[in-house]
């Protein structure tokens, strides 16, 4: 069932009434209303296209998902087209896709109505009616009450995405100068991953920062002298986090291009390794091979050259076991 | 034979007549006349240029290929160039050129005339009289409905690609992290023909967005109060594609990336086996070196010799295979 | 106890008496008024709301820390966000995160006061008052003036550390050729964490000149043709700075590709030094093989057969050794 | 000698006159002259600088050579300075520069004069009388109708280039995926060259797009109603010129990154035949070892011992090899 | 002792007078003076505060070094900041610091003088008043005169050093494809030695373009009619330096990333001779060892045996060395 709200001179004065009856109010000059879809059913949309008014095309965006971030203006009503995002935690699967969740909305603001269409029931929409209790000596404001609560709280699901994709790359930090295998894969995944999410929040929230300033700009009744404030808060915020969508996106580059030098380290560290073990072995292949020629070196077929080779290849092996040590090498 | 529509009253007069008649139509005010050549032939151009009143340098973009997406300002009539684009699928050699078909269009728009100059037969023309069909209420728009059926056509095909781009991206993602050689080479191979494919759909796609704004910017009698909110959706179309696009291409970017220190990685992965081997075979040629010297050994010339020998070369290997196992390394 | 200051007619009046009296000379339109809250306690702000009328967004701004550097226009007053840095020197542990410290302060300009909310100790109040006494004789230029002394020694301390952090990099430059894997790797780590301070300082200072460059364009009754050149060499001071940390950057930015580069000479040296000792080690097993045949060579069983054998090696061995460290190889 | 042209009331009135006749026309209202210089010889300079009043700052650059593409603007003439380029073919030796030819002209148009002056004979100015002479038409359009043809020839030039680097980034890609040795060297060489020839033509054409657009944006009587297509039309060559040229330099620099994960790929594969190699010699080597020792094993100097120790030699090392070639790492 | 000159009515009326009578011409509006300071002594900055009316703040940034390229505008008078450039020659070790010597200057230009503060000696003045006297017809525009003879020499100096940089950069491309390990680490310091002059060099040729440019764009009385083509002609210089210097940049960058190429080249090299000389060696080893086996195999203890094995080593090791010529792998 649709929820709804009538807002009457700046007061509540019903909720979740039927949405049939949004036609007794819309005529109302002191009536706000909110109809929530999600997601919309059947004649839905037809219906608040004839009781609102609204044009073909933006209805037509309300219900293809995969809008980018925007504002339509038509004649008599805008058309808003956005994302709410979550973060359900690391994947199980380390190779599954990015774990930012986006959740698209379509929201017409008419003179004295928001209607929010929801294209999945992934943002909850409770903490926007808890955010309009709170604001309620705002309500006064009329419909830009309604869209600045909505926003607040869209806004402030990036601050906690944002938040945690910084702890992923914090993570991602201490792991970076580890030079064991599974460490430098573990950084390569998961800074794939981390890439992945942040490029997708910046799409979602740069055209963001467009969408607010152009409210700002415009000098429309819907955001008077009280709300302006409010609504340069969210422009502020979307600043602030785009800013900070853009600091971890350096970060992740910077660890991306440090890991390359590791892997680089790490081969170095190898090779070396080769190489002594090759120079060790040999001692033994060497001194063996001289007692085994068929020459009468001193010592030949006597105790004195058996003490005397194992000897040679334990002391050529140690004293090289040592270099090496001591030399970094091995 | 030219593909020609006459529009009356903003109703479909008549259709495929021979194109000769064009000279009754184009000076009642109440027709728009709609005229297709596919590719112009013979003397075609000269009757248009002559009938339309068109600027030879015009037509000489008209029939030259490889124009960049544009729209020119003549006097009495606008001249857009512009690209439709198709994905015929993958290629069957995957040494193939990029897959992406662009078919270049030459768009002449008078005061009540669309000249549509198709370069190759690539682009289905069914598609835009099958748009104008469904949008027959809008016809009364005059040449500017003709005109926005077709752009919407052509920038439908820009989504189906890019769609197919994505399509292809996700199968790269998948074989990403996979350190086999054929997959590594297949990774980078696709890579950089979707790349290629992108960077040409890019400069398709980008100009064009500006053509699409200089519709909507200048107050020009093609585009009236009725049709701008149907631009403005074509302007959107076009920036979602676009941003779809550079989101593709930072992906592909990534990946490149990504699949560098992947082949660092398998690059440590064979060292660290070389090393493992080498310290393997030691064990035998240092044991039978041992066994082979001319000294008298415990167990020279004796049963008991043969089996000590046989069991050094037999657990060293076996501790060395167990332990380079547990470390990894093998 | 909060810090405050009096000014009255160009002069100093009164110091560090408590914030109760400041309603006796928010009033008085000679005075001028400085309050200092660090960090705020208790009901202080709920105090300066009232006494001051500063908006409700603009106080919890002041409160929540992670404000990006920015200048919010409200009715009656300004605030400023802004950060002053400082470098606690090296790190002890070279895996700590960057050395920069930032000490967040929120601003509040009335007409007459200057409140300044410090959200850390961090930064030291005194250097401002000093600097305030040191220009007292632009103490009639009333707020503004208190403003500039403020932003003067923060930007002060934006060179302090920029100067600290070019000598980081210079000493980087110093160690970028060595090739020994110390140096190598202590140039990637330190290269990381200088990378990631200026990072950080790019974000403080970049956004700083926005702010700066505001009060100087908007004809404010704060700057007026007095104070205009000091702010103008704030705003100046400003560019050196974001320019120094651009050129930093650059430097960091080229010494890890020359890392890079440096990785792989070492590598070769590494392959060359293997292909030179498995070639010397050749020559003992080949020739000790020979004699270990069991066949008539020359010297087969004779002394003169184990010094011919004997002289070969030492011969192979040592001209093998003189050639490849004539060849550099070695 | 120099070439000159003289047009009168839009005709061709006469051609190649001597240069010291100019002075009889530069008055007369109705002509038109043309002036070449290649080079300037002794008092050439001198002579156009009193005769049409040049400024000395424009003469000094028409005579020194390197100058940037750019249009000054001098009280009662213009200044232009570009660069005609051609292509020679590829070079003999691959080492040598770029192969990229620009050829520089200065060019002075006042109300009735365009004085052309080549510092080096490499651009053919036949081909400008030429197109001249095909544009007759427009000859009434005065100077700016000999600017036009002279500037049509110019970006011409640029397409004949662009095109052949077209052709050399083509015959790049087809050899990129090649593994061998010699495709890569030739790869790195040829793709180093093409960037460097894109590097300089990219640096003349760009300025000429602004120089190009400057005529267009000045409302001077140079280009009037009847030109103005023709100016556009160069402009828009331009404009596909640096498109294409950008197109180019991006696959340039993607198939040098390819080249780069080629690279890898040899270095992983020669890598994997090293390890195999090194097991297959490991076989004889272990066998003979154990049959060299003097210990009793089975059919110790015994026919039975040659036959099993060959048999196993062989077997091991077949086996080997098959099994290294199933797993593709030889 | 300070350098001095009086022009009097377009006149050079006197040089090198005392300081002191500065003021007796100061007042004189017939009168244009020049001061230089090398560098400034006791209270020289002092008097010519008090002489010039000059501001705090501009003698501030004309005693301390580092400041960057700019134009400040006081009152009566304008402060410019720049520096002159010299190229000592290559460094003797090749680990200096980079070559490029900047000289800074203070220069204040008031309505009838110009005053110039070097703050080292490093920059030539004589070569200014020497510019002035070539250029004396022009003494009558006044103290515009004098500042065009000083930024014109200025910019020289910054096309002098960018032809030894050219130089340089060419210098690096002869040596860009030898294999050879001192040329590729000779490659990467001077590469990086004249990455970090470049980067110098920009840093100070770019600030002075905007510093002309605010010259020409702010209608002055300094930069009247006659003395505009003058300054444009810097203007047109510093484009000219700064995109040479870009030009280069991009060489750099490019020689840089064919470097990375060239190393692994060598690195494939180096790994196919370890693979072929292992399979060389692998011949005497495993003919040896069959030998030196206790069975009777053909030839045991006789000299055929010795003549068949010796005969197998050679032609072993001739066959495989040839085959490795003839694929190149060696
Ligand atoms: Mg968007
Ligand atoms: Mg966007
Ligand atoms: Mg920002
Ligand atoms: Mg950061
Ligand atoms: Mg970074
Ligand atoms: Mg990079
Ligand atoms: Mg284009
Ligand atoms: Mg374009
Ligand atoms: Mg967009
Ligand atoms: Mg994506
Ligand atoms: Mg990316
Ligand atoms: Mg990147
Ligand atoms: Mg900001
Ligand atoms: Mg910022
Ligand atoms: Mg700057
Ligand atoms: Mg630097
Ligand atoms: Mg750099
Ligand atoms: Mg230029
Ligand atoms: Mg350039
Ligand atoms: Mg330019
Ligand atoms: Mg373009
Ligand atoms: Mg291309
Ligand atoms: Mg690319
Ligand atoms: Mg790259
Ligand atoms: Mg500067
Ligand atoms: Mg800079
Ligand atoms: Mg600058
Ligand atoms: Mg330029
Ligand atoms: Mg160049
Ligand atoms: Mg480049
Ligand atoms: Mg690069």
């Amino acid at each position: 069932m649709p929820r709804t709200r009538l807002y009457r001179d700046g007061k509540l004065a019903k909720e979740d009434f039927p949405a049939a009856d949004i036609s007794d109010y819309v005529t109302d000059p002191a009536a706000v209303v909110w109809l929530d879809l999600c997601p919309p059913e059947g004649d839905d949309l037809q219906l608040i296209e004839e009781e609102f008014g609204l044009h073909v095309l933006a209805l037509e965006d309300a219900v293809h998902p995969g809008q980018r971030p925007k504002l339509d203006h038509y004649g008599s009503h805008l058309f808003l087209s956005c994302y709410a995002v979550a973060d359900p935690g690391t994947p199980v699967d380390p190779g599954a896709p990015g774990t930012l969740a986006a959740h698209e909305l379509a929201v017409f603001v008419t003179r004295n109505a928001l209607i929010t269409v929801r294209k999945s029931t992934g943002f909850d929409i409770e903490r926007v009616t808890a955010r309009w209790d709170e604001l309620a000596n705002l309500a006064e404001c009329g419909v830009g009450f309604l869209l600045y609560g909505l926003l607040d709280c869209i806004v402030d699901s990036y601050f906690t995405v944002t938040e945690r994709l910084d702890e992923r790359v914090d993570a991602l930090e201490d792991k970076l100068f580890d030079e064991s295998r599974d460490q430098i894969r573990a950084v390569q995944r998961e800074s794939f991953l981390v890439r992945k999410d942040l490029m997708r929040l910046r799409r979602i929230v740069l055209p963001m920062r467009e969408v607010v300033n152009e409210l700002l700009r415009h000098d429309s009744p819907l955001v008077g002298p009280t709300l302006m404030p409010y609504f340069q808060d969210v422009y502020d915020h979307l600043l602030r986090v785009s800013e900070q969508v853009d600091s971890l996106r350096d970060m992740v580059a910077t660890m991306l291009e440090a890991n390359l030098t590791i892997q680089g380290n790490r081969l170095n560290t190898i090779m070396k390794k080769v190489t002594s073990w090759a120079a060790i072995i040999a001692v033994p292949t060497a001194v063996t091979g001289f007692y085994g020629q068929n020459v009468p070196y001193p010592g030949f077929g006597r105790l004195s050259g058996l003490l005397t080779s194992s000897a040679i290849i334990l002391i050529g092996v140690v004293v090289l076991y040592w270099v090496f040590r001591r030399k970094d090498w091995l």
